[in-house]
């Protein structure tokens, strides 16, 4: 076993005690320190009779030589900065989505990592469930067919926002996902979003998005903070087979469905007439382990620096997802009209 | 008890069966005879042992005298002409839904039986179920408050229609039902509609729509005929309290949800800040009967005649599901542009 | 095909509508008379403009020539005298559960139909639906391994019977399933059963129900008439998997589980030391029709007498049961005390 | 906020680990210290970068003057002796359950720490989850009516445990629940069990157990190690309302249904010929909160110590539970006859 690599998180508001939790936990990582500009706050994520160092100014924290490694979980508007700064000071960077709020910002993280080749990875963290890594696996190999559409559903009473709006705050976990088990990634053509703020919250509450996919059908995104029930789901239709994940039900929370409609004939006239049929065959629900994502997460981090390659949800993916998000907010003020998203150099993190 | 109705029904296909099933178990009508082209086909509707007489010819049917009323289950496309034939003929019309292929059309039938005064009523079969009576009570005594949003979901595995695509084969069931519990009955200034057909089938399969709400929010409708799991549910969310109808969940059929975002202020200003709260209220599943609509739906189209009222699913109601069904395929053919569906007049049937 | 087989259906009370409804549905019968004491009962039954003739004397009904064939479907107390003359009149009977209230009883029926060479045929409803075949045959084909154990919990609001207890009303369903699916029919070595009557209703209104089965496992029976939910669950654990029948889940009656606790060592010493190992592998949900069970039935009836084969159902599958039946109330009797059935010769119908 | 009681965890096995989490996150708590006699395993329990000791001599721990109280989380045969010496020392007890391997040890516990006038209290985790609490509290109230029947179900794939059968596993927890939800606590006058080893395990892998309940109903208890699907259930019938409680149903993880039997007449006679009816009312599921229930249970331990009053879990109820699993245990080896627990004088802790 190598020497673990020190890591510090910065910020100790809702998702840093996570981080730490898990950085801990791992013994490829040590925990260092822990950085806020409230000390307090800070002490109590490092918590009695620990040595964990409380740091309240990130600038002497990136001085520091025990530390390889930073994990940035402080308010989107700082992610730009604060990741630039560690990166120039040499550090590798794991940052809380979104990975910055804006497209530019975010491509400008890109390409300083890959200058000084060091690690940037986007904490896309469902990315890192057995569920999720099943799906890609299970597309992948071609179980399901071409895949005709997705439905994702995120819905719950939420915490309305202050800076984001409902799309903002919900959807980037669905657009990970997607950018996760599509096979060539997120690249819709066109992105419509409509949103609706029937309270009068001054952001939409409830939001409904549809990207094109490759083959030709759509994936569709509800995301709702209204919502008294919850609900996680999200529907893979393929020409052989559809899946089904549903993230609340730990009994079957994925199951693959034998069942869908056959056109009966190859010639696209004939198709239109008449002759379709059903395959009413056999569910299966695959057994997955239950381990923690986030802890598979920290340890691709520090799989990523040691092998020294791109980390399964690199940079490159939480720019995807922006590029998407910026694409919807422009549909959501020209009510649903479709817009095309900004297209994202996969190789450089350049933008069209 | 008053003497019994005779009735027909013409179309001995999908739906005629089940009207004929019910108009015999209902002491308000006599079937006197089922009408189709196919005699053999209406035959087997009749039944062994029976003296219920089999008809072929529609022209026939409507001159005798002992058929007070009929009910028409034929091809959509033969719906206007049949049911301006039997109003001509002194006959009270019952219509499978949609009312007719085209507003116009519908709206000619809706005149015609207002000019005959006779009761021209649609089989919106959901609006008799028990869960959708509850709904449109609860709605109207203010429980649920003002209504936020709406999100309706009817999925399932579907016969793709030869001339049909998946919204004009499934939405008119949550538009009939939007249409009944609405205070003020389905009127969206806007519709916006997306479908795709990834099967290349040569019409839509899965279906998205988005309707305006009287009070600021959405409605949202997604029918899908590709999808392995069946789905039939309606959210309707409140200011209040928020209701889930599962139509597929026979022990909570129907849930009232206290839970809900209250924004603290009323100064608008203020609101958009922050100050939101949440009730985490109880649950309330109402107990329900289980009557079968369609029986409810025979005996509500008896006891309109009887009283010379419309009746709760009047012929209106059919032609306003139709102008928000075409401006659906505008919308969808504009992709998914926003439209406005023609005016109905609610009094006259007339078309803006 | 042949010519239907006439008959007529003895009791229009709860059960006999539903017969009358399925042999009238079928090409393979002609509903010949619906008999009853009441006759305005059994013109209800019958239904208007129909030719089916209403009987209220069985002897008369039996005396007719037309009729080849008697379904039973009225009160317990008199199944035995009444098979016992449609034997002797030469019809083929099939009579609702129980079989007749004693085992006594069951027995003479058992064997008048076997001297008459007559079917005598028990409407055990559920084995002909079609998760219960496919238990069957999953069952028999060994995928489960061996069966360690059942449990089957068929509780709900029920009526309090002025006649039997909780365990006589419905654990018949659960005891005729499993005479159905084990390989050799019932035949428990150890019968206990407990019952309480928390509500002074004077015979017990909950029940536990205990069975050896010839493997060395038990299936347990629980039954209970005040439970505010309905449940009608059975759970088969095999030494390979496990089946779990969930009837009120119509996406998924049936799961087969490949998951189960394997002992790693064949010597019992070591066995109980530790070594234990899981297996956590798939679910399957198999896909099954949505025939309905009792049309099933009244083809099987007309097969039986076709072929001259004892049904599916045959009366000796009643009689087992209430032999399980007495020995539950013996030990009901007797505080769970064990006791041992009497033996049923399955040859011929004699009681040990 | 007065000063945090020490306390040292003994045991870094299965629970241990899950006690120190909840005493480290308590602001009534200082974790001192880990003992455990494998070093290794204490170590990995306190974890990087901290101060909390390191323990692995008993004794020297239980000398120490910084630790107020210790909790134990030792194999269950090492209960007794390690609690009767940290009472000796003048320390206070929280032990795992069982509080002992019989009740004999168990008594003496009790009346040590009496005498000591320390605490001594059992972790029933379950009784301080919110649906445990709000269980006690809605029987409290009077709003279920009198208890008819309990139905608890506790069945999962299970570790076969190497020195206890399914009953002593799983069962302490429906008991101990019971004891704390009946207003008298568990005391049962007739214990009824029944086990079967179809695996040829060594022990009972499939357990019921049948109380009665002071109102003349049955509590009945279903264990099972070997079924692949997980349930936690529990069902408690009362003559107004009736509770189910799911406990992996987040949504709805408790429910109260208005549905009932209720008998006509008061006069008995009467009562049994028929007139019942049903009552089919609303179902409510409360809101609960989310709380960690260990959490709950560390602030009860410091509760208690402070207020020098008996935990709500106290060392009698730890021994309730172990005089009827010891009841369980001759019923068993006795073919399910019906066994008298020994009397537990609430008091003294003294065995009848």
């Amino acid at each position: 076993m190598s020497k673990p690599y020190g890591v510090a998180v910065i910020g100790a508001g809702y998702w840093g005690p996570n981080l730490a939790r898990n950085f801990r936990g791992s013994s490829a990582w040590d925990l260092v320190a822990v950085c806020d500009t409230d000390a307090v706050r800070a002490q109590r994520v490092v918590g009695p009779r620990s040595t964990v160092e409380v740091e309240t100014d990130v600038h002497r924290l990136l001085a520091r030589s025990d530390i390889d490694a930073v994990a940035i979980a402080t308010p989107a508007a700082t992610h730009a900065p604060i990741a630039l700064a560690a990166l120039a000071a040499g550090k590798h960077v794991v940052v809380e989505k979104p990975l910055a709020p804006t497209s530019v910002d975010a491509s400008k993280m890109v390409r300083a990592a890959r200058d000084a080749e060091l690690i940037l990875m986007i904490d896309h963290t469902y990315c890192y469930t057995p569920a999720v890594t099943y799906i890609r696996d299970v597309i992948a190999s071609g179980l399901l067919g071409r895949l005709l559409y997705v439905e994702s559903t995120r819905i719950n009473l939420g915490l309305i926002q202050p800076d984001v709006d409902v799309l903002w705050d919900l959807a980037p976990h669905d657009l990970s996902i997607l950018d996760f088990i599509l096979p060539g990634g997120l690249t819709p053509t066109r992105v419509s979003a409509t949103g609706s703020d029937p309270l009068g919250a001054g952001r939409a509450c409830v939001g409904h998005l549809t990207l094109s996919l490759p083959g030709g059908g759509d994936a569709h995104i509800n995301v709702n903070w209204l919502s008294p029930t919850k609900i996680r789901q999200m529907v893979i239709g393929g020409s052989h087979r559809t899946l089904v994940w549903d993230d609340l039900d730990p009994l079957r929370r994925v199951s693959v469905h034998d069942r869908g409609v056959d056109l009966g004939s190859p010639d696209a006239d004939e198709r239109h007439a008449s002759a379709v049929s059903y395959r009413l065959g056999d569910i299966t629900v695959p057994a997955l382990s239950e381990k923690e994502a986030l802890g598979s997460m920290v340890e691709e981090f520090a799989a990523a620096i040691r092998g020294d390659r791109p980390s399964r949800t690199d940079g490159i993916a939480g720019l995807r997802v922006l590029s998407v998000l910026e694409a919807a907010d422009h549909s959501m003020a020209a009510n649903g009209s479709p817009i095309r998203p900004r297209f994202v150099d996969t190789t450089t993190g350049d933008l069209e």
